[in-house]
């Protein structure tokens, strides 16, 4: 099973709300659904909303197919806007909307029923494309991994994030399968605890040695020599390689500049966004109060108490070592060689 | 109410592992039931469960107080024993033991009736001596605190912490009650919550203006320019000023480092223990995975995974500007001003 699978029925995802408890497979009919399940978190993870997302307007197309074509490209358009609204920082999930709606305008003058079902085939080519480019950075990546390595990573980006194999976690599965003899620190990753319910899953569940910790352990377990690399996905990477990603992920990134521990990121191009200069450009969603306050339905603050919830946060390109891609590893300086990498330079631009 | 009670009859403590949701006063009629109590976190805190164990032992020589003095001294030292084994780290549970016991040394040839009479006594002065204590190290702490300041903190620290008042979090509160105008950012620390359960529903009762947030947050609001002094409590220091504290201490204070913010360590001198050199040689207590699986209960990782649950780290000396006891601050290089404060020299030890 794929986290997410499209058909022309339904998106199905695996909901991610009830693991580690439950794996519960939850079909979207419509792109309502899908949008929902992408606001909810039953969905999450950059390349997985983006695809979903895809398949959300796959959707869309096969129910508005027995339109008039003005009513068809209306009816995408909406969609588009609605699934765009769901959540603002990854840009993958732009990404994504946009090729899907560009390739929707090259079907102009063919009638909607052939055009959805272009549609369609569009986005399941995408959803296999996210795996193969998933599989490339995890060869690029786990030649980095020294056998015997101590690695820390933070939320969750293995084949829950993706479509299938993962993008940081993706990396240290691809160095397990390798034989090399690696021990992975797992982040619980408050609020939503994508660490401890998804990452923990995962690494049970491929046989990956792990330790779960909170996430104020990971300056311990540097200090005590435990971690030799860390690897975290994005969100969104500026065009100076600063990186939004999962709150948490830039104090991980100081704590291992302080404890001379390399510090990646692993990304797909598609979460480069050349739109912007820098970080500062990135919006950070602020998310319910409830994330923080309550743990399972359980209260764990008192009422009354002041309290913030940005989902995600900037880390700066002097605390990343390298940029992980399906098209090779971008050292610094990053302004020219993400650049370069995009254009389709060499597989390892840089140092 | 203050947080630990002593009388002849009972030790009572507010138990608080159900706060914030109830506040329960319990009451432990024997020095097994105190130890009990320090144990499973009932009562937590180093000032605290220091003059918890004083009242504990208190108890142990009423119980006593009919036995011949042979019997009255064995029964103490086997009620000393106890208490000492409940916690490894925090110094001042050894330090406040050994005060009573060095007390009931004194004793010697009285009839045990009076010397229990007078260890009870002696166990409230105690408790007296700790509220004393906290109030000049809030006052001298304070004087720190600029007016808009953000602030962080970690774990609880404040009046639940100690008999009554507060270390770090006094300081806080004292700078609060001196009308300036500032405002807290809790971290939440897990795993036992300390500041989303007991700081957050103190700085509610108190009306201190103050963000829950989760530890990994920590970073991000630094780097937004939101946090200008950071407080932390201590659970041992060691002669060279390395600070054992609550898990998560030290990455704080790397980031506090990083960000260029002045890092102040609140601890009365009985948490100095020079019979250590450096932080190297502090016990850190490995305390129940399931303080990291689950939360209120409620299952949140996955079976079969491995766990740390380290109860604290050490933080190296170099990261810490000034630890503020009641007998003045001091300033580095710490070896020799901890050690000059401890002799009474004067106030403000160091630069």
């Amino acid at each position: 099973m794929r986290t997410v699978e499209l058909s022309r029925e339904n998106v199905r995802l695996i909901d991610q709300r009830r693991l580690p408890n439950e794996l519960v497979v939850m079909a979207c009919r419509d792109y309502h659904e899908v949008g929902e399940a992408i606001k909810t978190l039953a969905v999450r993870g950059a390349p997985a909303i983006g695809v979903a997302a895809a398949g959300g307007l796959a959707l869309a197309a096969q129910a508005l197919k027995d339109r008039s074509e003005p009513e068809f490209r209306a009816g995408l358009e909406s969609a588009a806007a609605e699934l765009r609204a769901t959540r603002p920082t990854a840009v993958n999930l732009f990404w994504a909307i946009q090729k899907v709606m560009d390739f929707a305008a090259t079907q102009q003058g063919r009638p909607p029923e052939d055009a959805a079902d272009a549609l369609y085939h569009f986005a399941v080519g995408m959803a296999e494309a996210d795996v193969a480019t998933n599989k490339r950075m995890a060869e690029f990546g786990q030649a980095l991994v020294a056998d015997g390595a101590g690695i820390l990573t933070h939320c969750n980006t293995g084949s829950l994030a993706t479509v299938d194999y993962g993008t940081a976690l993706g990396v240290i599965r691809m160095a397990h399968e390798h034989g090399k003899q690696i021990h992975v620190y797992v982040d619980e990753t408050r609020p939503v605890l994508q660490g401890s319910r998804l990452t923990a899953w995962e690494c049970v569940h491929f046989g990956i040695p792990a330790t779960l910790i909170t996430d104020n352990m990971a300056a311990h377990m540097m200090r005590l020599g435990n971690i030799q690399i860390c690897f975290v996905g994005a969100d969104r990477i500026a065009t100076n390689g600063d990186t939004a990603n999962k709150i948490g992920t830039y104090g991980v990134a100081v704590l291992a500049k302080e404890h001379g521990i390399p510090f990646y990121v692993v990304a797909p191009t598609s979460t480069v966004d050349l739109a912007i200069a820098s970080g500062d450009e990135i919006e950070i969603e602020e998310r319910n109060h409830e994330e923080v306050t309550h743990i399972g339905g359980v209260r764990i603050a008192p009422e009354g108490i002041g309290v913030a919830n940005p989902a995600f946060d900037v880390t700066p390109a002097k605390y990343i070592t390298g940029i992980i891609t399906e098209a090779g590893i971008a050292y610094p300086p990053f302004p020219v060689n993400l650049k370069r990498l995009l254009q389709g330079g060499n597989q390892n631009v840089g140092p």
